[in-house]
């Protein structure tokens, strides 16, 4: 069949819209139409070169919401007309890491998905007869797209494509980060460093599971108005205190229970783990530093009882847990509308990586 | 009242026996008569200068075990005659810390304790009029001491002293990081770095719980025979093999689920955090860096799911713990005799010392 779709054909250039060649689903894979597709920063990140995994050509896009339109062979959870996220982080439930029950890092698929193909090692996309590269198992950055089975959440029919897409990436990495890696329990001093698309997720998880102190960090003074509508209590500007570290500590008697890097700054990174309460501070690492980048402290700071730990995809097992997220939602638990600030068409997708890369978005997606 | 005790007058000097005063138990304080005590690294540590903390001139020892001579008023867990353990990690089970259900590392007399004095900023100790210096609420190299009621831990009557008094400080160290910090499962993959007295404790601690390889790391190879009696399984010499990450990683089907650093060399400490299994390892740090040292690392290894910790006296709780470890002790579910490799008189302190520093004992104890 044929599809409209974002093609990426090289690092650092804007993206071409073209109408492709789609095969249909093989063996254990999925024909979905996508109806939105939000824009991330990880689009962004391996669209400008940085991403030392980035394949070219590719369709990129990891953050959709659409509809079965056909199944392969051996599919047996899926059918036409049910409504599915795509997952960038599959849930085989059935490799060692799914199994493990402590990790949500489903491997089955990983190697012929960070190479930009199938499970079969093939793609399903080709112009002119020549292959594009599928992205994160994903590719919502085109009309229609073919994804594995296990990289699918089926979830209810009456959620909006053009909001809960987001729940594809954004908002389950940081409310799940909250509530599936670091497990906040109410009453838990938080701090959430970068106020951005993901801390304000990681601020509505800490107030969904009532955490006391919600404290942001951030240089930008007028991100604080937004975070306050999604639960912040506290606001810390590091340009205007002397040390954030000491501040953070003073604000909660003796320092955070929990701590959130949404930045992917490793300096930062470090002032997450040490402003976390002694005997007990665990501080998540979420953000993606640069290449090489690395984090470092004194041992002291973990022996003295502070943790060290991270989160991807917010810790949620994809088909088991984006679901409930879904449902979240649509019961008002958790707010996605205010975080979605521009929406275009699939043609004015370089105008939505221009505002996301000002920083005049905080999430804009494309509606098919 | 009068008592012999080994007296550290300043840095890198040897021990002298001096017949010391020591005033008797104030309030919520108790008297001890040592029977036995052992000698650490962190004695030596602080001997030799390199504790920024240390004090002089200081009665040191912390690892001790004798019985209950006098009590102060106000002291109602404890009365003459009781046998207990000396804890400098105390347990007042009513600050926040030990109210927190989530930290051994009680805080109500930190203040006094690190500044070599007892909870009301005096110091028992004297000569000639002039105060000798507290050593971590235990001071164990005198035959007579005073300590808070808080920092004892009652033990069962029929528990020698020249045994037990190896669980004030390494055996607690090494079994508790396993048992109490790490919480290690059966079945579970583990590795040492560090074959010493503290290695040697972790590895019974993994054996006990039913850990399945428990695979030691140390450059020197006359530490199997002793590590493999321990319940060592598999032993890798770094020096015999090409990268000491990728081994362990080979031998255990994609990395370790628990490893811990027992010996304070920063450049371990990352070693043993790289070679856990992604989405699930954790890395705890038992070992003591030097000053000014730091741990560092990429922080995807914790965005794939390691977790970087640590571990200060095991994570034991000292008077709900400690005896319970007596017991396994007294049950046979631990070798501690095999541990103690030279007992001497006081006299000889300073021999336990340099057999400890050439690497000849793993555990000298004194008995009085």
């Amino acid at each position: 069949m044929k599809t409209q779709a974002a093609v990426a054909w090289q690092a650092g250039q804007p993206l071409t819209i073209e109408t492709v060649d789609l095969e249909g689903p093989k063996f254990g894979e999925v024909l979905v139409e996508i109806k939105a597709t939000g824009i991330c920063h990880t689009d962004y990140y391996t669209l400008s070169g940085a991403d030392p995994e980035g394949i070219f050509p590719a369709i990129l896009g990891h953050e959709g919401a659409g509809i079965v339109v056909d199944v392969g062979p051996g599919v047996t959870t899926l059918k036409k007309g049910d409504h599915v996220i795509p997952l960038y982080t599959p849930e085989c439930r059935q490799c060692k890491f799914c199994l493990s029950r402590k990790t949500n890092l489903c491997q089955l698929i990983r190697g012929t998905q960070g190479k930009g193909l199938m499970p079969d090692a093939t793609s399903r996309f080709s112009l002119d007869g020549k292959p594009i590269f599928h992205y994160m198992g994903t590719s919502t950055f085109s009309n229609y797209t073919v994804a594995p089975e296990i990289s699918l959440a089926k979830i209810r029919e009456d959620a909006p494509f053009d909001k809960v897409c987001y729940i594809g990436c954004g908002v389950t990495t940081g409310i799940g980060a909250v509530i599936f890696t670091a497990k906040v329990e109410a009453g838990a001093n938080v701090v959430v460093f970068g106020l951005g698309g993901i801390g304000l997720n990681v601020i509505q998880g800490a107030r969904m599971v009532g955490a006391d102190k919600i404290i942001g960090v951030d240089i930008n003074p007028a991100r604080q108005e937004m975070a306050r509508k999604f639960g912040m209590t506290h606001f810390i500007n590091p340009k205007e205190v002397e040390n954030v570290v000491d501040a953070i500590v003073q604000l909660t008697d003796g320092g955070a229970d929990y701590s959130f890097e949404c930045i992917g700054n490793t300096t930062v990174m470090r002032q997450a783990l040490e402003c976390t309460h002694k005997g007990w501070g665990r501080s998540i690492i979420i953000g993606v530093a640069e290449a090489g980048a690395e984090i470092s402290t004194r041992p002291f700071q973990l022996v003295t009882g502070r943790k060290w730990e991270g989160s991807a995809f917010g810790g949620a097992r994809g088909r088991t847990d984006v679901p409930k997220i879904v449902d979240w939602y649509m019961e008002g638990k958790i707010n996605i509308d205010d975080l979605i600030t521009h929406t275009m068409p699939l043609a004015d997708i370089n105008k939505g990586f221009d505002l996301m890369k000002r920083g005049e978005s905080i999430r804009g997606v494309v509606i098919y």
